[in-house]
């Protein structure tokens, strides 16, 4: 019998590794626990009566092509209207720059294999979203984190990173960001630094990951543009998931960009998956086709903002002082900041014994800084489990603060 | 406006090409083609019927968890289903054994991702499933062929080979197998022959990877072991799939190994797309629990059974001499051998013309050779097109032969 498969593995099987967030859902199946944890929508906000409806349309009409194989760019009328859904929001997109993946991971997964061989740079906010940044870390990419302010990431560290980066001789290949309601840190990126960001990596050549799974999320204030539509060159690459509008156990996502780069995608694809599941694909489409999909976002937001507010007003009575929080305009999470002292670690360890779980910001600071801070998820848990989870959170933060 | 993108590549983004067989696919849109060209599903065989019923019990019953994220592994009830009904059929599997994935094109790609390094070997078939070919060379990896005689990879070449590649200081990973009804060849690995592949896999401490999308798809005769079964150290690697025994679009497959090779795997798929879609495990798991899957098997088998039949006859009745033709106990492919002096690439372009599509036999040598021999799929057309397909196929080969 095999005693370990070490001596068989690639570089990249060595560097595979368990996600930190995944060891923490771990004690999510202890009962009575309230996860602030996970990245889950609410359970609540499926549209289970609609798409049943939507997949009995789709078996009785679509039936056999609903089960075969696709093509590996993704169903010619769901990217069609992705196409014009985008289009009407401001986009010139035709198909060509528009290819369906399996969930947005997917995504990340696939250009880190087109662009990064090891010892190419990604550049990525500190902190940034830690399933990218291990996608990357696997083709033996490496990163380098850039500070984040209360606008976003700083776009002098960023210009200066690159110079003293390309000083050494490293090639810098991709910068990473989350614009909207970045994950963990909440912020969402303004216009202005939008198009500061774009000068920079045209000016040095580097192509731009735009992450944008929460920017439809949004509970109040003007959205800013996309950075696709910001950028007639064709270096931002835009991904867009339906995991958080809709649901994400369907594992659909899509990639924008310049068609080359489109292309590419294509082929690696072809040897990742072949195609998207035909059946969920056609689902979904006829689901937007219905109208259903702007409905249920409605509905959505507005039970995200509910949980937002209510996250936020038990923030503010029941957390000991010096304690900062993100009060955010969209998306999942709050990010919080525990005085300098605090270890987020401690405060897991002793959460998880009160049944309150979430998850370390140090988790997604590639820098392994970070390490006073916490991801807070209001999206999965209801108002009483907020209220609750947030009280039994701010004891422990007392006491260790008290401690100190 | 990027006008190319190929300094951005990686050595991995560089070496990905469109596969060939997808070019073909491109003249299947033309009206009237006949296609023995895809490796497609009847869709008459799609139990749409039956779907539609368990569809609708899983959004009633299952509804948000069907919706929502799922773990890496897989939905445990379907991990369950599978490793019982693999224990039925003599495997004796604990669910550490077992890794659902989107499709088991997925399953070739995180293999190649975990084992392979650029230079890395991979000992194949000559010829081999193509999909599987392409996955291992965009990571880098040479592929070598071995030989296929009547009952599939010569031993003793393989043996040879191995022994040469080390001489040359060559790293060999993995033997890429397709033991039942090979792709395209059509054979089935006998016994014996799988016994002594697996004494000389353990030998040099090579892994076999056992790709078995087709055992289940048998008309006649006995089946062999899989070679999971035979081997007792952990070396099999095998692959199995819900596309040909059930539907292609809902893009389930699954992996069976060892624990620690299934554990670096479940790394390798969370950052490649998390997890396969819950809602059609869901709907997959529930179909298997009412007995669906076995019903529906001896259906697709019967139906198989009938068009491998035709064409072979139609084979016997039109076919001039000197063509060879497999009569395969299962799968969905004949394998043809034309006269040596005939190009099937001069044949594929006159056959386009007179509408009826086939895949080039060279396509899946590794070494370019094989370019006498044509793929003939008969799950996907019916029996009318087979019998027209045949004859227009029949009338181009006799040509060409009369044209030397």
């Amino acid at each position: 019998m095999i005693k370990s498969i070490n001596h068989y593995l690639s570089n990249a099987g060595k560097r595979m590794k368990r996600s930190a967030i995944r060891e923490i859902l771990k004690h999510l199946q202890k009962p009575g626990m309230i996860s602030f944890a996970g990245g889950l929508p609410a359970p609540e906000s499926f549209p289970v009566d609609d798409l049943k409806d939507v997949v009995l349309e789709i078996i009785e009409n679509n039936g056999p092509d609903g089960l075969q194989y696709g093509t590996t760019e993704g169903d010619p009328l769901l990217r069609k209207l992705l196409v014009e859904r985008h289009n009407r929001q401001g986009l010139k997109l035709t198909t060509e720059n528009l290819i369906i993946v399996t969930g947005s991971q997917q995504a990340i997964d696939l250009i880190a294999k087109v662009f990064l061989d090891p010892e190419d740079y990604v550049l990525c906010g500190l902190p940034s979203y830690l399933g990218g940044l291990n996608a990357f870390t696997v083709y033996g990419a490496k990163l380098k984190g850039i500070t984040l302010d209360e606008q976003g990431m700083k776009t002098d560290e960023l210009e200066e990173t690159i110079i003293r980066l390309r000083e050494l001789g490293r090639r810098i290949k991709l910068l990473y960001l989350i614009p909207d309601f970045q994950n963990p840190a909440g912020i969402t990126l303004p216009d202005n630094r939008r198009e500061k960001i774009i000068q920079i990596a045209k000016k040095y050549d580097i192509l731009i990951i735009e992450d944008s799974p929460y920017r439809e999320v949004r509970f109040e204030g003007e959205p800013q543009k996309l950075m696709q539509e910001m950028d007639p060159s064709g270096r931002v690459i835009t991904l867009c998931s339906f995991s958080k509008i809709l649901a994400p156990g369907f594992r659909v996502g899509w990639i924008i960009g310049h068609p080359l780069i489109i292309d590419k995608i294509v082929m690696a694809k072809q040897t990742a998956d072949i195609c998207t599941s035909t059946f969920v694909q056609k689902v979904i489409a006829r689901y937007m086709q219905k109208g259903l999909l702007e409905k249920n976002l409605e509905k959505t937001i507005a039970l995200y903002r509910e949980r937002r507010t209510h996250m936020v007003s038990c923030f503010r009575k029941y957390m000991p002082e010096g304690v900062r929080w993100t009060e955010p305009q969209g998306g999942l999470f709050l990010f919080v900041t525990l005085p300098g002292n605090i270890d987020a670690n401690d405060v897991f360890n002793k959460a998880i014994e009160r049944n309150v779980a979430f998850v370390t910001g140090s988790t997604f600071f590639c820098n392994d800084t970070g390490r006073n801070t916490m991801r807070i998820n209001f999206s999965f848990s209801n108002e009483e489990q907020i209220e609750t989870g947030v009280q039994r959170l701010a004891e422990v933060i007392r006491e260790e603060i008290e401690s100190k």
